[in-house]
């Protein structure tokens, strides 16, 4: 139903894509559930006093915004029903993803410096800390320049293909990082936070803790797999070009159309779906380097 | 002097290159230099005792076999001046090369492993342990199975080429989590390490090992950037087909080339070097998707 309605048989593999996303929206919900039982079971729950239970927020957030929202941002142009959707639109709601995870990595950083000038513990002294900041910030720029070269619509084609590969790797290289900050996150908390049972006698809070983190390596794989395999790329421009016959869009720039509703999604399908026209895009795009991700 | 001797003039963005690459090897020099200054001025040194000293050896090994040389396998194919050279001896180059680091690594294991067991700490208790053991269990399965695949001459062409996709994804994504589990274990040594002055007081050792792991991830995400542009990787065939005009290969097959020395490397320059030819051989791999790396 859900392939012949939103034009999903255009993908290749379509039936891996499925498993896959599910397995790692289930992951994710999973890590988001994990994170929650973790501080309000084995912790001291969630409030804003300048305690534990402030710093509780920071792994709550980041799970939830810098791990799990993120990853789904990263593939969302991957999801073959939005394909049908003006590029524009998704567009749009990969910044909104985006933007959602940076607020939520911000106050998840607000609620630990609290935490700690509350308890005159020093800030920033841990790799935890260095690489941690390093990524918050390193994607809020990479969210203010992708904002500025891929949704205004000031930068040239040209600026827009030669910086994408770049957006991309950046973008990826971003999310891993922030996996590898967490998994710091939850070695450090655990040595602090156990200390009678220690962690290093297993207690089931370390084993708990130890399997979220697992968790998010394994959401974080999949994530990374379904972004960079190349059959899985939303086909560019055929789409909004046969949905808008008098648009003018040249083939193969990065020109958006204007539309931005994707209900529409009955007539071009036999078009759209013919192998000869799919083989001429892929080549097409493939001369100007713009199917080279990562 | 180098790009015409070795027919590196044939990569796109050669200059670009050169500079990732012997940034990265300085980047991976200054790491090892930095973990035996670790263990040599902050530390006990090595020995192979059951105490401290035998664990020192788990950081130097890991940072110079599982990290530095592993970075290295990785990006071996990419080397231009190594293009004129049988793909088979770059074959047994790459899987050298990885053979020393998973010896390295389990060396290393074995060290840590010795010195909990001399002083009666548990084992594998920390999310540390978890995905670094589960690391090196991945990365000996893909040596041996990237060994019976790729370099035994028994495995079919389309086997090697549906393979290929994960073997480097695979490969790519082990590299990560391995730099991941290095960060972990720095945090987790830094914290046991240093009580008297804390972690938490910034003393010189810590802001030391920070250090040594900013550099290490550096070096991790130039390894990732020079082994995922599609341009950067080595031309198949074409190479082995013109210096071997008898061999008979196919083109755009994953067959050897029976010669494994590359000494011979002016004869074929001006014809590889041909624009059209380069082109058609670009168009021909985009065709059979062996040209999706990542």
């Amino acid at each position: 139903w859900l392939r012949s309605a939103c034009g999903a048989r255009n993908m290749e593999g379509y039936g891996l894509f499925l498993v896959l996303l599910v397995s790692a929206l289930l992951l994710g919900f999973l890590s988001v559930l994990f994170a929650l039982i973790w501080v309000f079971h084995y912790r001291e729950g969630l409030s804003w006093d300048g305690g534990s239970a402030e710093f509780n927020w920071h792994p709550v957030l980041i799970i939830t915004g810098f791990v799990f929202i993120q990853g789904i941002a990263i593939i969302v142009y991957r999801l073959p029903w939005t394909w049908k959707c003006s590029k524009l639109l998704i567009k749009f709601i990969h910044a909104g993803l985006n933007t959602i995870a940076m607020i939520l990595a911000i106050v998840s950083l607000v609620a630990v410096f609290d935490f700690h000038n509350a308890k005159n513990i020093p800030n920033m002294y841990s790799l935890h800390s260095w690489i941690g900041l390093a990524a918050v910030i390193f994607y809020t720029l990479q969210l203010v320049l992708g904002f500025a070269v891929f949704l205004l619509p000031f930068a040239p084609v040209s600026l827009r293909a030669s910086l994408m590969p770049i957006h991309i790797y950046s973008g990826l290289l971003i999310f891993a990082t922030v996996i590898a900050t967490a998994l710091m996150g939850f070695t450090e908390k655990l040595i602090f936070a156990l200390k009678n049972p220690a962690y290093s006698t297993s207690p089931p809070e370390a084993i708990f803790v130890n399997t979220l983190g697992l968790l998010i390596l394994i959401f974080g794989a999949l994530i990374l797999w379904m972004a960079t395999r190349p059959h899985w790329k939303r086909p560019p421009e055929q789409n909004s070009k046969i949905q808008q016959p008098n648009g003018g869009t040249p083939e193969g720039t990065e020109e958006e159309s204007t539309m931005t509703d994707c209900s529409n999604t009955d007539k071009s399908d036999v078009e759209f779906n013919s192998e000869a026209a799919a083989r001429k895009r892929n080549l097409k795009l493939d001369e100007v380097g713009q199917r080279s991700t990562m």
